[in-house]
């Protein structure tokens, strides 16, 4: 068994709803030292909101790729654990995903065509017993410090026969010279994030959200605090936002709000 | 001063009541940077309640001995700094413990019979000016980073001369075929865990709580979304769970409940 | 371009108001990480409130000089990301802060008369497509990043010719035998935190505020639980405190609110 991801491959990022007082992430972190003595553990999040899919998915969005290859990206967020649903481990451009199939790996797999996803079946790679509740400790964490010591991905389990779960995602769409998206997230700081690619609202051209219509502009110094604008977020997807103040509280919007771009 | 801890020495946890923002616990960390340069600190939490000794007992228990040998895990919850109780290191399993001698390793030390415990009373492994309101970055961070380089323990102070300090913990008894046990915590997913050994109440049998009987049954995929069920949890008791709800709430329970077994 | 930091060089510690479950912060993580496989970063919080730069300041102030020589702290409360405000990063005391020239800084400059601050304007340091929104994955962990590998700071940009931008600090000051100040922070447990030096308000002598006159003591243990207090805090300066109870409430008082003391 040999690796084949280079100089990255011994950090791990865990993403989970669990929080962090009742000890569960501090177990998954042991489990993982307990198999890969050295591996450094980045905390993404243990915030999310419990149970939320979905959130996981976005999140997950803003970072997977921008950590180098040989990353290995564990999320979990898995109401359905000690029901049917398949664990998972994926490897995509050359970084690791692991995590339940259930739609957290969504907004990384759409548009993607190279992948190679196994489930997580191999019982010599999972915690010696397997608790019906806590598959973060016995299940997902192992296999991500097995894949940080260089074990392949084959080795974890047999193929995934289907593409794993995706949530329905409902892109944006253009009309003519009209744009018609929506809000999909929405961050701590009120900013109402939509679907609309940024190229498709430009600069100079008009957003419409709530029965109010502005400008999309290039940055926050374009406009005086408190006052809303457009502009492209640091995704590449139109953001609705005010200056130093919570867009979401001043438009009574929140996500699926629908959004209207004119070029 | 040899090292007597192996390849996992390097790596310390931290778990506190001080929330984050104030930054004691960034503070904390500085100091082990200072002594310990290349040492991983892991965060467990430092999401608990202010002052709660039980609470930092319980989420300690879950990830102590899944670290590997050689771990150093220091606990702060501490609101008696500044009065008479002491500072310590405890070895048990070939782990490090570090904290205040106040009941935070309660579920550690029960039922155990090896352990070496020192008082931390020698300056040279302290900060050079020890404050009268934080232990946790002048005595435990410069103790456990102390340990983390190969100290011995017996170097960082004189032997306790009792047992550490332990809450008092009402466990679950049996009376023929009945099992008495309490609700010890509620999780963050409303999740309620009881004292009660999993032998006790296996598959099959049934538990009441709060007025409701329930069957124990093997994970959550047993019953529909919503309902009620009992089950063994992650850490080997009896945990009555509610599938993708909170259980807590559908009951109306909480730590302290009364939860009775029938085999 | 050689590196002047020791051995403690490739830590990087992250503070910032983002919250940890939108992403940004991983993103942060992942950009630091693509260009500095091997540095360990510390968390130092998330969790400050949106904006709130005297809270970073008073934050970083607690731990960036108790971390050791060549540590690279990374401050991002961004309010005016997408203005003219500059990006710095300074060296002092042979320690590394990177952040935006709005006041963060503050505690750390104040009194410092030894220190090279450069604006971070070398495009080759930041993000290949820096946004207009989020500094913090494009420009500022990219430069720590760079700091870590031993890159130079003057390599990073042209020196800032101003002193970096300070908030209004309104010292406590001595009158005859009489001390005025305030309370500058108030911190999770409740304790008010002053301004003024503990030296100036030696245990023995009194220290009165929202109408309430006590002793300055020694330790929490000095008085029973529940009693106000004052006492030399782990910053070297008067907090008011209540043992196992909270000041803030038994006073009324916040931050600003005013502090007298009796030599």
């Amino acid at each position: 068994v040999a690796t084949d991801h280079g100089a990255g491959a011994r950090r791990v990022t865990l993403l989970t709803d669990f929080g962090t007082a009742d000890g569960y992430v501090a177990a998954m972190k042991g489990a993982i030292a307990g198999i890969a003595a050295s591996v450094i553990i980045d905390d993404a999040s243990h915030d999310l909101p419990p149970g939320d899919i979905a959130a996981a998915a976005w999140s997950l969005a803003g970072y997977w790729d921008v950590y180098p290859p040989g990353t290995i990206h564990v999320v979990v967020v898995d109401p359905g654990v000690g029901t049917h649903r398949n664990a998972l481990a994926i490897r995509i451009d050359n970084r690791f995903l692991v995590g339940p199939d259930n739609g957290v790996f969504t907004h990384v797999m759409a548009g993607t065509a190279a992948w190679d996803a196994v489930r997580l079946t191999e019982r010599r790679y999972a915690r010696g017993a397997v608790s019906a509740t806590f598959h973060g400790r016995d299940i997902f964490a192992p296999a991500a410090a097995h894949l940080a010591n260089g074990v392949a991905l084959q080795e974890l389990g047999p193929p995934l026969e289907t593409r794993p779960v995706s949530l329905a995602l409902d892109p944006a769409r253009r009309e003519g010279r009209e744009v018609h998206g929506a809000v999909v997230h929405v961050d701590r700081f009120g900013n109402l994030i939509t679907n609309i690619p940024a190229a498709w609202a430009p600069p100079g051209s008009r957003v419409t959200i709530a029965g109010r219509t502005m400008r999309v502009l290039r940055t926050y110094g374009d406009v005086e605090p408190g006052q809303l604008l457009a502009l492209e977020g640091s995704r590449g997807v139109i953001e609705v936002a005010a200056r130093d103040a919570r867009a979401c509280d001043a438009l009574g919007a929140g996500v699926g709000e629908r959004v209207r771009g004119n070029g």
